[in-house]
């Protein structure tokens, strides 16, 4: 059993801190439970004795009968210590903190909080909180909360919190929302249960058919995104994230720790995990009812049904906005519509019934819309028909939606008129929204969901996995900080697999033939010596040497016309790197995010790259799929097809590179950051031209 | 007088089709006149006689006594022309034809419409519509619509339409939003009035604090920004313009024709009349609260007051995203809170009183924030307190954001535990909004109002005004729609002070030494010749040639050079151009826009323009200012400033000719494209070295 079973089906409850003063949390809380409707066994516990509906209050923990899975305490944080003892010592392994007074107060708190936790672990006791308001499941029913009643009604929508305030108020507020809860959980300070280890127990939970979150943090990224890749695969998890604005730029030793401000990894970690991020709670919300009720739609097209055209006109914006398309018709619904509807109206996308629409005609044309196999999915539009009630119009139409497999969203528009209206498409579980642009954002995520089902793939395998035993030790002689030299830098890219063009340097014909061989042919030479600064001026520099032989006669050939023209300068011998063809430079990163480790980056390079900011971001490892998704969202990846002069580049081997360069940041969290800056992508392969790796 | 006064001060209104059967669209607009408690004359005209609400109906408008207006005509599309004819007879300057069948049906019902409005110009009468649900005074008060009662309220917003069921929907829609209308006018299908005619005189009503409008399209670009840019100086315009989906691409000819969507002009236009463009209905209502309500803020440092972290939070990311800052208090301010409030309240911002903050607590807060000069604007986040009900917080703060100059806004997060509050806030018009997101938005709306009225510009006076004669005649032999030859290009940048540099070609030694003279030095030589496609593997190039002596011996020179290499090649003389030192490279373009005409861009040039986007647009003509933003919003722009090794380049010189280049496309709008790519931005100065100008 699951140790955070008993949160939500204990058989018996215990209040520590009841109190039969309505000012007092403990009276809250105590009411709620018992008002809830809760089924199980209900104790509660308060020194000075007394009653509280009909339930004998008892004086302590250990005067409680079984059974008692959990206890909620609302007591003074000083007392939270030995009142979590007494819990252990009563055989209780699950308890809700709800008390203030901790960590979020200062040092003192935060000691207070350690004890509480260090007992809780010591009794094998999980806890919820503390400063918390804890949990409610409408379906159980179970209401450990304080809220003001009544309770929400029974609903679909999970939510788990790190605010306790923004539950109260989501509660308040989702009342004339026409959606509710299913279960909902305030974590407070998280001492012990965070929002990852709850996030598999909301899901497992037949009434949740999604999970809302809202974020402040995430202590552990990796662990949070394999759970929620795993819940996701399931049921579709929404998330508010806030506190962006604190996060700030990291520090900038490179383009790409410049570019990649925290919330980059948190966006990444979402796309990871297929968790939908909202920019705002009425999203959240609006895509949270949308994806609890509806089906999904096969594809992107969709119809608009309306009886006046400046609504059509907004909503089909909205749509082009969601990236979602309008529907052309088939012929036979062409046929149909025309059959229906009056000749000035436009049976073309979107359908404008004008506003003499019957509530016959919003059914009869959205029935023949939703039977086009061209069409995915439906979004009426319905300001208040002029001459008969909404509701009648809603009522003619609900069937018609119930009985497709094709999702229809609808928007009421306007407030009394059509509030009846709004109630009873509530009621059979069909979203509505008042303005056609929320509608369509909604219906956006119901068709990225179908494509996130679709195209569900298994945890990236490892592309590569080296002996790392010899660079480890390499590395762990490296100070923390530094970036890497040549040497080490090239024997990393080396045991990943990454073409590099490295500088080597030669003193004499001989050996530069020797690393001609090595590097492979053509080679570039240069002169080498500290001289010399511009080595064309001086004739030193010789471009597509062939061959073993003409390096070696380059060698000779390079000293003799520098000498000649500079017969004082040292000559050392020459340099000599692989020739690099024209290719399209690119830049691509790594740096290593506190949660979520290796944090990728790819798009246009140069110098100009902060300024340009074409870049884009995701967690390592990548899969092959993630790879080209970091390419197709930057305009460095989408040239590399062909661009008017410019020729299509390898993008299959810049894919390749990002995936062995993810892994090797995977691989080796003692690296800070990485940069290839360019990275140039051949017609055929790609080679790292300007490395740098710095220690952690 | 103007010739639309009559529409909103009529002494006497005739319905022309009025009913008294309940089912048809005379009935409602005739009860709606009569209900409005319109004060002045109202008159009935139906061929059948009858009564109607103590009205009687009259047989012909020929029998209707004076005073006598403005007539609203809801008669079939076909009776329009003889009706609008009979309203000339009768002496009626000022006609609101309701009915549809016109245009929007086809070309039957456009060429009805062309009829009436023949008929309404010659009898000097001003039509609103057809296909409209004419227009609404609720202060005067005075209803011409045929919508379901009741007339909303009295309110302090103007609204303008392009669409009747937007007006309808938003009418029912607002009356829970806690806002009113105070004009509102259908216009339909603008045969005769636009939105651009009647938006001066709404502007003119006292009782519209902000104009909002739902527009679809503007038939004349340069008269609405005209109109609209006087109007702004007083008030707050607020524009939703939807098609966007429509507009789609242009045709490609240029780089900036393939990116200046039809969407970029109408962004331009808005910006260049100061009219706020919003997103959504909502944002616009939203915004359209806080203008017409809220003192303006001097600055953008705002206070935020919150009863709970989580709210805090979100609304701290909110200000962040809409570019507002968290104030920084001053010592007096923090010493008021920490006495104000419980040691554990955080008396940093976010100010998070906690969860126990009393009404008091709120009010005297909130004095003492809006009373720090480090203050600009108060953002208060009440969700409901646990402890008591929401609205004594609201009643304890309200004279202190009424006694304020400060504008303070208010999320009150919930639903019917702040129903009461919010009823109170709106009354003393206090604008609140559920979520922070959505009050942080407005917020920034009056910041950027206040920031647009400190620097409101005259119109950009002309930066030069050349004499057109010559070029118009050249030009004017121009075939349309080709490229102009490059010397007709120079002689236009010539005419307007936009460096250049043409290449020229000599024949002799001579000529290229006085052609050196007039571009000035130096100046690169190039060999002529038909033979030869590759100048330098002749040797057929001469750079950084300094003076008129050089040039000849350099003539010579590169004639027996190339003589020397390719005997046989015919050898024509040389090309010679002033040298183009390094600089900045930047594209500068224009295209003409059908309603706004010369629109500009400028951005980071090259080939791939297209692809890094990094580009905007304004229309021309140019301020200085104007001409500076378009720099600033894009990278081309900032890195002028100089970015790691790049030195800064000539902004002032670019502005300029920008500046020029606008007005040269404001003057001749025969000219389709220009296009400059690359202009060159010099340390000192700027040069267009690739021009390409087409003829419309």
């Amino acid at each position: 059993m699951n140790s955070l079973t008993p949160f939500f089906t204990p058989r018996g409850i215990v209040v520590v801190g009841a109190s039969s003063h309505p000012e007092k949390l403990g009276y809250g809380v105590a009411r709620n439970l018992v008002q809830s409707g809760y089924t199980g066994a209900i104790h509660l516990v308060n020194p000075k004795g007394g009653e509280f509906f009909e339930h004998k209050m008892r004086k302590s923990l250990a005067e409680v009968p079984d059974p008692v899975d959990l206890a909620i305490l609302v007591v003074p944080a000083k007392f939270a210590p030995d009142t979590m003892r007494a819990c252990g010592e009563r055989g209780i392994h699950a308890a809700i903190l709800v008390s203030g007074g901790f960590r979020e107060t200062g040092a003192e708190g935060a000691a207070l909080e350690n004890e509480t936790l260090k007992i809780a672990q010591d009794y094998q006791i999980r806890m919820i909180g503390p400063n918390c308001i804890g949990l409610l499941d409408t379906h159980l029913p179970l209401d450990t909360t304080f809220l003001t009643p009544p309770m929400p009604r029974p609903g679909e929508l999970a939510f788990i919190s790190h605010s306790g305030a923004i539950c109260a108020a989501l509660i308040d507020w989702s009342r004339e929302q026409g959606f509710s809860f299913s279960r909902l959980i305030s974590l407070g300070n998280q001492a012990d249960v965070s929002e990852t280890d709850i996030l598999p127990l909301v899901a497992e939970d037949e009434h949740s058919k999604v999970i809302t979150m809202y974020l402040e943090n995430i202590a552990d990224g990796a662990r949070f995104i394999e759970e929620a890749r795993r819940v996701v695969a399931k049921k579709p998890v929404i998330a508010l994230k806030v506190g962006r604005s604190k996060s700030g730029q990291r520090a900038a030793a490179s383009h790409t720790g410049a570019l990649a401000g925290a919330e980059s990894a948190f966006d990444a970690a979402f796309e990871k995990a297929g968790v939908f991020r909202a920019d705002t709670t009425e999203e959240m919300f609006d895509w949270a009812r949308a994806l609890a009720w509806s089906p999904l739609p096969r594809g992107r097209r969709v119809a608009i049904l309306t009886n006046a055209g400046g609504p059509g006109v907004i909503a089909a914006d909205a749509l082009d906005h969601q990236d979602l398309k309008l529907a052309d018709f088939s012929a036979e619904t062409n046929a149909a519509l025309t059959a229906l509807l009056p000749p000035a109206a436009s049976i073309r996308n979107p359908v404008d019934m004008l506003a003499s629409a019957s509530a016959e005609h919003y059914a009869e044309s959205l029935r023949a819309l939703l039977a086009d196999p061209n069409v995915d999915a439906a979004l009426v539009l319905l300001p208040a028909p002029p001459m008969y009630p909404a509701e009648n119009a809603v009522d003619a139409m609900i069937p018609v939606i119930q009985a497709s497999e094709k999702p229809t969203l609808v928007a009421l528009m306007g407030s009394l008129q059509i509030a009846e209206a709004s109630k009873r498409l509530q009621n059979a579980r069909i979203p509505d929204y008042r303005f056609p642009e929320r509608a369509a954002s909604a219906l956006a995520r119901l068709a990225q969901r179908a494509e996130y089902l679709g195209e569900i793939e298994a945890s990236a395998q490892p592309l590569i996995s080296p002996d790392l035993t010899e660079i480890r030790a390499a590395l762990s002689k490296v100070p923390s900080g530094i970036w890497l030299d040549p040497e080490l830098v090239e024997r990393l890219m080396c045991l990943y697999g990454i073409p590099t063009a490295p500088i080597k340097f030669a003193p004499d014909a001989k050996s530069a033939s020797q690393l001609g061989e090595k590097l492979g042919f053509p080679v570039v030479m240069k002169i080498a010596s500290p001289d010399i600064s511009h080595k064309s001026d001086v004739d030193g520099i010789l471009l597509n040497v062939e061959s073993a032989e003409e390096v070696a006669e380059g060698f000779d050939l390079l000293v003799a016309r520098v000498q000649a023209k500079r017969p004082r300068a040292k000559l050392e011998g020459v340099l000599i790197q692989r020739m690099i063809p024209q290719g399209q430079e690119v830049i691509v990163g790594a740096v290593r995010d506190p949660q979520f480790g290796a944090l990728m980056m790819f798009g246009s390079g140069g110098v100009e790259v902060e300024g340009l900011k074409d870049v884009a971001f995701a967690l390592a490892p990548l899969s092959e799929k993630e790879a080209q998704t970091m390419l197709s969202k930057t305009w460095a990846g989408k040239k590399l097809d062909g661009y008017r002069n410019l020729p299509p580049a390898d993008k299959s081997a810049l894919v390749d590179a990002l995936r062995r360069l993810a892994q090797l940041a995977y691989d080796l969290p003692e690296i800070a950051e990485i940069e290839i800056n360019p990275l140039t992508v051949l017609k055929e392969g790609v080679v790292a031209v300007d490395l740098r790796v710095k220690m952690r």
